[in-house]
C-alpha cells in the first residue's frame, strides 16, 4: 500500500530463514565472498542465464549436456567444471550470451531456500547502488538473507546486510526493529572506516588467502560495477529487466 | 592439555547450535533479559535447585506436586505460577532453601539443547566476573550459546557473548577465529560506551517496556552481583560448587 512503511529484516544464516514468515517480501540473497559477487560479474559481462544447482552431481549432468559449468566446494574449483567461484573467472569473452550451471558451497543452496517468496534477487556490493534504487521502487518488505558459511553467521555477508539496511533507511519508506539489522549496521559502522583491516576478522578471508584466492576481496567490496539485479525465476537467474 | 590454547565459539541462536560438534566444550547459556539473570539472582538468594522444564504443562504438574513454579511466556507470568521471569521476583525470603520448577520462553529450552556437552553453565552479567575466573580454571573450549528470541538473533545476548569473549581473550589461554565471536566483540565495543542508549536498539527492550517490565534492565547489565556459577546436571540447575 502506498504510504505504509516497508519493513527490513536481516537473516544471518539460511538455518534461521524458516522463522521468517512474510512470503510477500522480496528476498535479497547475499554471499559476498564470492558467489553473489561472481553472479553480478557474470551478468555485467553478458551471461544469458545462470542455472543454480544444489549438488555436484547435478552440475556434472549439465556438463555432460554441453553446458558451461561453474562448480566449487570450499573455494576450490571442481575438476569437471569450467569455472570456480571467483568473479575474475567470468570474463566477457568466455561467457557472453551463454547459459551456465552454477553450484557453490553456500550460495546456490540459499537461493533455493527462498524460492517461494514474492521475488528473489542477488545482492552484492557490485550492484548495491542499483539494488537500493530498485528496492525503493518495488515498495515491498525486504528480507536480506545472508548465505553465511555452512549454516554459520559470517562477517562479510553481515557487513553487506548492514550497508544495505542503512542505505534503505536513508529512504523514508523503510523501517526496522529487527535486532539482526541493527547489529549488522553497527558492524558496518565499524568496518566502513577501514574495510581491508576489518575483513581480517573474517574466517573466509583466511580460507581464501590459504588457497591464494584472496585477490578478489577489494573488488568484492567495491560498488557501482553493475546496474543489473539478477533475479531468480522459475529455476533460473536472469537479468531482472528481462522479467519485470 | 596444558599449554594448548582453548577455543571460544559464539552461537547466536539455538537453531545454529547443532552445527557445533565439539561436545568436549563447556557451554555457557545466555538469556540476559531475563532468564539467566533471574537464575543467577535465585542462586545468590539461596535457592537450593532449579528444575528447568520445557513446557507449561510440565510446569503445571510441578505446581500440583507442591513445588514453587516460575513460568512465563513472552514476558508475562502464567496465572498458575508463583513467579515470572524477573530477577526481582526471586527474593531471599521467598526462595531460600527451596526447589523451583522454571519454564521460560527461550531460556529453559536452550539449556536442554546443550545437555550432552561436557558442562553446561549459566552466564549473565551478574556472575560474569566469577564465570571468567571459573572458565580459565576449567581450561576447556568454550561455546557461548545465546538463547535469542524464538530462534532469532538478539542484541542483548550477543552483547554478553562479546563481553565474555573479550574478557576470556585477555587471558592468554584462549583464542578465537569465530566470526560470531568477532562480531559480538564489535557490538560490545560500541555498546559499552553507553549501554542504556545502545539497548534501545533491542526489540526485547521494547517488549519489556510495553509490559512495564523494563525496570530490571540496569540490574541485568550490572556485574559483580554473585560469585555463583549455576550448572546444569542430571536435569537440575545447581550451584557448581556443590558439583565439582
Amino acid at each position: 500500500m502506498p504510504g505504509e512503511k516497508k519493513y527490513i529484516e536481516v537473516c544471518f544464516s539460511p538455518l534461521l530463514f524458516d522463522i521468517i514468515q512474510d512470503k510477500t517480501a522480496i528476498v535479497v540473497i547475499v554471499d559476498i565472498l564470492r558467489a553473489t559477487s561472481a553472479i553480478c560479474t557474470a551478468f555485467e559481462h553478458g551471461v544469458n542465464k545462470l542455472i543454480p544447482v544444489e549438488t555436484l552431481e547435478e552440475a556434472k549432468k549439465y556438463k555432460e549436456k554441453g553446458y558451461l559449468v561453474a562448480a566449487e566446494r570450499d573455494g576450490i574449483v571442481k575438476d569437471f567444471a569450467d569455472f570456480g567461484n571467483s568473479p575474475f573467472n567470468f570474463s566477457r569473452e568466455k561467457i557472453e550470451g551463454k547459459d551456465i550451471a552454477y553450484s557453490t558451497t553456500n550460495g546456490t543452496q540459499t537461493i533455493q531456500k527462498a524460492k517461494n517468496y514474492y521475488k528473489v534477487v542477488i545482492g552484492a556490493y557490485l550492484n548495491i547502488d542499483a539494488l537500493v534504487e530498485w528496492l525503493i521502487k518495488q515498495n515491498r518488505n525486504v528480507v536480506i538473507l545472508c548465505a553465511g558459511w555452512k549454516g554459520r553467521f559470517n562477517i562479510e555477508d553481515s557487513l553487506f546486510a548492514g550497508t544495505l539496511t542503512m542505505r534503505l533507511l536513508e529512504n523514508n519508506n523503510f523501517y526496522t526493529v529487527c535486532d539482526s539489522a541493527h547489529a549488522a549496521m553497527e558492524l558496518w559502522k565499524n568496518a566502513s572506516k577501514n574495510i581491508s583491516d576489518f575483513i581480517e576478522k573474517a574466517a573466509q578471508r583466511h580460507r581464501l588467502r590459504k588457497n591464494n584466492l584472496d585477490d578478489v576481496i577489494p573488488f568484492c567490496f567495491s560498488t557501482g560495477f553493475t546496474k543489473i539485479i539478477p533475479q531468480f525465476s522459475e529455476g533460473y537467474l536472469l537479468d531482472s529487466r528481462k522479467l519485470n
